[in-house]
């Protein structure tokens, strides 16, 4: 207890951390990380950003990407946009879509072992290089520029992007999102409710005011 | 103009009606049969109610039923549950899902053409017995026991149901309704501007408050 009595309060920090699984390939999930970003702060929750490849469990679910299925994708791309404008977000697509997200996601996982304020602050640069600016993240050289930009050193992460034990982390990662019953990104995770889709919020974000319904 | 300040004013009724397409097989659909009707009727504009079959559309899509895909089906139920609850609606399962829901749809078609006003008790009385209540709709049979409840000529639609021009009408909907665009249940078009799920309401609500954006 504090003497402040505005709340939620950010220091009490009560209740598991918010698991957050997303593809750095997926609008959704960009549009989402900046908003459950400030949800957390406001509720006192700390996060886990968890990237994995959604190109994996698609394999599981029998999914595609959303735009190239017929009727459904020009649909998809004309929701991104107006989602974005309806949540104040800038929204630029890169030019491949979906796009390899797999340098970024090793990325994050190691830095992440080392300073995990440091690994939000990477997620956050990377999405919005590659949909606030429509930029390229796909290749080991984009993800160390902008991990550069951010104070990361670069030899140090360009030598971990080739680890076996930083591959062998991702894929880790990525069986135990399925296994946790991850089917798309964006996806979290809260007190054991699953939420998915940046159009879920709403009910996440009531389920951290209310305890649940 | 009238005396009564209260906004919006259901007489004015200014602007096109909203289209609204849904399966009645979708317990999505359900939900939002309920909160379109209030919207519509709050911002004073009409609606097409109109059934289409999903299992056409989705030869084309290349889509699953959602409660049937790995994964993705047991965190749809839940979801499904939890929407009802958030939104204030009863919602119990019926023992086949999803179910053919032909019969459903070519007699919404035959009364709108009768008595659009009817046609949409129809189809909230629909909707309810099969997701309120968790009733079996897929019979003919079923049908008529519903539309009997609200006055509807029992022998009259049960003709109707197997007239060769009643059974064209749906086919001609479904079409229609593929060529518009929809690719899932439910659909809603207002003014041109396209809205997919109960999970749009939101976007769907401020459009018709702001004309956009």
């Amino acid at each position: 207890m504090t003497d402040n009595d505005e709340e939620p309060s950010q220091a009490e920090g009560s209740g598991s951390p918010i698991e957050f699984y997303f593809d750095f390939s997926s609008p959704y999930g960009y549009l989402a990380a900046h908003k459950i970003d400030s949800i957390a702060r406001l509720y006192g929750r700390a996060m886990n950003w968890r990237p994995i490849l959604l190109g994996v469990i698609f394999k599981t679910t029998g999914a595609q990407p959303l735009l190239d299925i017929p009727i459904k994708g020009p649909y998809t791309r004309r929701d991104m946009e107006r989602t974005a404008r309806f949540l104040g977000l800038p929204l630029v697509f890169p030019e491949v879509m979906p796009f390899p997200s797999i340098a970024a996601a090793r990325a994050v996982y190691w830095v992440q072992d080392r300073d995990p304020e440091k690994a939000r602050e990477l997620c956050l640069a990377l999405y919005d290089r590659a949909f606030a600016q429509g930029g390229d993240i796909r290749e080991a050289g984009a993800v160390l520029d902008c991990a550069v930009e951010i104070g990361i050193d670069r030899d140090a992460l360009a030598a971990a992007l080739q680890d076996p034990a930083v591959k062998e982390r991702l894929k880790t990662e990525n069986e135990a999102a399925m296994a946790a019953g991850v089917c798309g990104s964006p996806f979290f995770v809260v007190d054991g409710e699953p939420f998915w889709g940046a159009d879920r919020l709403d009910h996440l974000e009531r389920w951290l005011a209310t305890g649940g319904w």
